[in-house]
């Protein structure tokens, strides 16, 4: 589903005034990849990465100019996915650091799978950028978890109660932003009011595919919701 | 967008609890095929038939086991896609006829492109069935057209007295049903409310293809609009 949203997200910054203007797209959608989360954490055995690469290269066979995973935690192979392909690969957590120094953010709350949160995925590249990474406690990701596991990817409603919960521990830690780390969280705000400052990944790496194609709708240069 | 909503239909209708259990998807999202209605009515030369066969024949290399097209006018070169492959490749004009004998239905109103409507695409199949297809005139068409491409295919937001004024009119002519005929009047449904008595023929490809998958979710039986 996050997938799907990407795809409209482009869509919507995409400044085309019929078909015809709107930007090339080739969707491999491959929900039977083994769960990214499970493979990092060491709870499931099968890696994601080969089939991740075969999708890379089989886009790169298609002559595509650009490629974009819409989702986080697939980023935890980044490097080894750029290696594998000439085709240059969108880096959603460099572009949202990016973005967040351009706007003097200095302190972000992450939402994001344990795979994110545990490998430091995001505090990695932020460091570069001095900006700091906090994170729920132990009891708070774990609603983050449900909401993404038992809500999101099972297809079910989800409590905004426990979302709000989250960030609002992590505005209390002195968040300035909260990052919707995780594409499945991109579904609750699609749906959802999820309040102001908050910095959706899909969004940067969808503006980062429109701004690379040189096709962007100016009111989408800001980002942050108000 | 309408490929994208499409997407976001199969994966509502699908029974799966999490990513793993979701449909494989293959999409070539191609805005730079020829209009269709434009060529179907001569008012471009461009053929798009090419660009839609050799994206076929690309999905038949991909090993897919069924191939929708989520355009509706596209459906006006239908045997001539689906003898290109030998995949098949689902009809959505065939399937909303099975699904409306199989509620009974016998009068219904198109809401389509000028190329649809002038073709007599849903006619020709519909026929077979005992269904009468009825036409918003002259001046209601122009609404829908503008609808189509003044609004949705230009992403911006429709207005909903034109579209009901359309749909109006076809009630009073006695349609017991009205027809989305257009993949881009789901956006519009996706966006508001378009009342009972709709069936959305994006909603018929989805059910189609998550049916051919047996993976369907039981709420999505029910198609039309209450």
């Amino acid at each position: 589903m996050a997938t799907a949203y990407f795809m409209r997200r482009i869509i919507e910054m995409t400044d085309a005034a019929n078909d015809q203007e709107n930007i090339e797209m080739i969707i491999f959608n491959s929900p039977s990849i083994p769960d990214r989360t499970g493979f990092i954490l060491g709870n499931n055995s099968e890696d994601p990465l080969p089939q991740i690469v075969d999708i890379a290269n089989e886009l790169e066979r298609q002559n595509v100019d650009y490629i974009a995973i819409p989702c986080i935690t697939a980023h935890f192979f980044h490097d080894r996915i750029a290696k594998s392909v000439y085709v240059p690969v969108s880096n959603g957590i460099k572009e949202a650091a990016e973005y967040l120094k351009k706007h003097n953010i200095k302190k972000v709350g992450i939402m994001a799978t344990d795979g994110t949160a545990q490998t430091k995925l995001f505090d990695t590249v932020f460091k570069d950028y001095d900006i700091e990474c906090l994170y729920p406690d132990t009891e708070a990701q774990k609603l983050v978890m449900s909401i993404i596991y038992d809500d999101v990817k099972a297809g079910k409603s989800v409590d905004m109660q426990e979302f709000c919960l989250a960030k609002k521990q992590l505005k209390q830690k002195g968040a300035e932003v909260i990052i919707l780390g995780c594409t499945e969280l991109s579904i609750v705000k699609r749906d959802n009011d999820v309040g102001p400052d908050v910095l959706d990944i899909i969004d940067v790496l969808a503006q980062d595919c429109v701004v690379k194609c040189a096709k962007l709708r100016p009111q989408y240069e800001k980002l942050i919701t108000k």
